[in-house]
């Protein structure tokens, strides 16, 4: 391996602003890639890219996201807080471009379904939308909401009220193949990636060495 | 593509724990790897696998993780609110079976470093170990953390103080392009995934259609 280049925090704040932003949001790794729909009090439709979902738990289940209110993110948060409700939806291969294109500062008298390109649906009666041809969707109640001091970005909590999967990517054990059904990852704001599985790992345990399962 | 399967929260609630486990942690995407290094107020090493790194800012530089307090991440709560400091280390695939083992039920006088056969390195006096070997890895100060009141889970909130990037990786713009250094995604607790770059798109404009920069 080539070497460790160092950078003090010091050396992170007088880095010029493109550099930082590229530099801290990649290093951290690949996430997932999102679109949250949304509609507004008045029944505006809304749809926006988002890389920061997370697993909160299980049982009862629970997803968390980042959003920053300053930013593109503010209409999403806005029709959130105003109705309570929201789809998650993942991103595939086929779509990525128009995902990517939903972070464009669009009014907020747009609907990014029409102007990108992708069809909504509604399902079961539920107020947010759901992009049609996403393989994995959530429906999803805000359940709390925390500020982070440091910077003012919302952390915010959902409890999963509706949740839909592609069959292909089903298995048997209730995982879900998600290179079954071509979703992506992305690092930093703007690199997507295919994924491709090395394998499932067994539960560890201390006197055991772990072996691919399959 | 095939059909789409319906699971309302009451279906959710009752699967068998096992099922459920592997679906509300897998549905929402790939994530990021990494080992966490802390070490107790005694000097005790301690190492531990996590899914649940995320983003929060790029200036002042500071990034969020969840912990489970019930679980095997007590250990590493517990240095963290301890020390005050703790370093995020990226996995990559010549150690994902070293990375996994960490998740065995160790006692806390056990480091996960000896027992799993991951080098500890000490840097720049921090109290926190690194990973020798990682190609990005983050010295990290607990800035503030939020107790999630609908599981008790934990987001954790650091501030990078120091930075490590194998020089390979680090591209003109600060993009760290992780497929360099072979750096992996996860899929749920256990299926581990390469990641190959489908490319990069512009920030997006509202009057223009993205297409891939390289």
């Amino acid at each position: 391996m080539s070497d460790l280049k160092y950078f003090s925090v010091a050396d992170i704040l007088a880095m010029e602003k493109q550099y930082r932003t590229n530099l801290i949001n990649s290093a951290p790794g690949v996430k997932g890639v999102y679109l949250i729909g949304t509609k507004s009090g008045a029944g505006q439709m809304n749809l926006a890219i988002f890389n920061s979902v997370f697993h909160v738990g299980a049982n009862p289940p629970y997803l968390g996201m980042i959003i920053r209110p300053d930013s593109v993110d503010r209409h999403t948060w806005q029709n959130i807080l105003n109705t309570g409700f929201y789809t998650i939806n993942q991103v595939s291969e086929a779509v990525v471009k128009q995902a990517h294109q939903t972070s464009a500062r669009y009014e907020s008298e747009v609907s990014e379904f029409e102007a990108v390109g992708l069809a909504a649906e509604e399902r079961n009666g539920f107020i947010a939308p759901y992009v049609k041809d996403s393989a994995v969707a959530f429906g999803l109640k805000l359940a709390e909401f925390h500020r982070i001091e440091a910077n003012g970005t919302i952390i915010v909590i959902g409890e999963v009220q509706h949740m839909y999967v592609q069959e292909q990517a089903l298995q048997e054990d209730g995982f879900v193949a998600l290179e079954n059904v071509n979703a992506i990852g992305c690092v930093g704001l703007d690199a997507y990636y295919k994924i491709a599985p090395l394998g499932r790992l067994p539960y560890a345990k201390k006197d055991k060495n772990p072996d691919w399962i399959n």
